[in-house]
């Protein structure tokens, strides 16, 4: 099973060292290296009645590689333990690998190492290492009163792909395709630390759960604005058709791994980088002026 | 759950940046890291009737730092994604987590990120990266004819151990505490690098199974002198009273996560290595000339 998921893969030259001894070794040219580990399990992160096996594999790199670009930094590596009920089909788990390893090209990454077991549900861990390039990281703390705050990528596309899902709906492929692998920007990330941002994260939570973290761990209060973050179109018909609140899915979506980011006041902010408020000095997250009223973030559904 | 698990935890001066933000930094001045993966999974790895959460938790950590020091690398930093269901008790977690600080102040290193998530069985992933302080990294394909080889730890006092748990026996309180925490010889594998080994690994499947990966990497064959590995007193007490075979522990345990090594001819083995038999050309291992007549390796006990 190891043979089949490492054979013919191409290592990146960061690669010093690939699976087959008992450890990996690779480049941190920077001298430092940057790490995140994320556990995805059947039933309750994914489905794979709504996810092809190759989906959930580019989805858990994709979540992996989002906490390491939020650091303004680039993924280098991964590794990968998987488990697996006895009975699951080789082309389950190749089509998993499959999706891992796409994913984790589109990084230039590789994968270096892995473990496979047998468990009753399937379980995907993974672990990132990534490259600072000689940069700061940056932290979720570093935001001061003035600062824009700004977005980048989708925001309540999962969410809402998940809804359609739920509700057994075949006409939001796009929405559903964003739940079932996420495309975060993950360009932004390093660009964002290049332009002097101050502080950043990545958004699995939610937009407010997670500027929340962020406003905790800074010291600092968040405004957000509400005319720049009206749903968009396809948002606004999905709500229609389902019944649901476009603005819930915006302000509460988690699993787009969109990034959020504050950065000082009249700096021209990256590509890819849209304002969306300000940092006060105080605490909480605010929507014009008012604490939000809706659900608090989001959970994995089941 | 995560700040109960990293509050008032004490992190080594390479830990750059703690659990907390989206990503850790730590130091890799050495340039490269070594990283590794292993999952552990309940009912197939450990069972919470024979072994308390505490050890397990050191378990998991031992067999990932063993993995380290086998490439002649020290440990420096943990990540660990801990699934479990939903009514586990906070004890028992806090338990698996105070195991997993224990085993990682061995190495003076620490835990700098993680993931909890529920899921039916306890499944523990942890990643370990270690540095190799300026050293190549000992491989499993070093090896060549005429070095010596040479073990460092115990050698199936786990399977023995197993063997007395399967069998209900209390007689051997040793050997079932070397099963529920092995104690692998940590630096021993950092000093056979300094002392010039030319192949290393752990025996985490067996002596002549993992033997047989080094002989396979290397294309050497190995010669295996029985009289130099005869079973001591303790495991030769278990085998007669379990009406087990004493050598079939030796040479197929697993778990015990010693380390093996082949060193040049005439070099001194540094202090707890141990000669048990010698490279030469051709392929396989052989015990006094003959193949291994026993069971081939080892696998977890479900």
């Amino acid at each position: 099973m190891i043979d089949r998921a490492v054979a013919g893969r191409v290592q990146p030259a960061s690669t010093l060292l690939g699976p087959g001894d008992d450890a990996a070794v690779v480049r941190a040219a920077d001298g430092r290296v940057v790490a995140s580990t994320d556990m995805l399990v059947q039933g309750r992160h994914f489905r794979l009645d709504w996810s092809s096996p190759e989906q959930v594999g580019r989805k858990a790199v994709a979540q992996n590689g989002a906490d390491i670009v939020s650091m303004g930094a680039w993924p280098t590596s991964f590794l990968v333990a998987l488990g697996c009920p006895a009975d699951t089909p080789v082309s389950v788990t190749d089509a998993l690998t499959d999706g891992i390893w796409s994913e984790v090209a589109e990084f230039g990454a590789g994968v270096i190492g892995g473990d496979m077991v047998q468990s009753e549900q399937v379980v995907i861990s993974i672990t990132v290492l990534g490259d600072l390039g000689g940069h700061e990281p940056v932290l979720r703390s570093g935001a001061r009163a003035g600062d824009q705050v700004a977005v980048a990528g989708r925001l309540g596309w999962s969410a809402a792909g998940l809804a359609a899902l739920l509700a057994g709906s075949a006409d939001f492929p796009e929405l559903v395709g964003a739940h079932q692998v996420p495309t975060p920007p993950y360009r932004c990330g390093p660009a964002a630390a290049r332009a002097g941002a101050t502080a950043m994260t990545d958004i699995s939570d939610g937009l407010v759960a997670d500027l929340g973290h962020l406003s905790v761990a800074s010291g600092v209060g968040v405004d957000l604005d509400a005319n720049l973050l009206e749903p968009d179109a396809q948002l606004r018909s999905a709500a229609t058709a389902l019944g649901a609140d476009a603005r819930e899915w915006v302000f509460t979506g988690g699993e787009d791994h969109a990034l959020a980011a504050t950065f000082p006041a009249g700096a021209a902010l990256p590509e890819g980088w849209r304002r969306i408020g300000v940092v006060r000095a105080g605490d909480g997250v605010h929507v014009d002026g008012r604490s939000w009223a809706g659900a608090g973030g989001w959970q994995s559904f089941s």
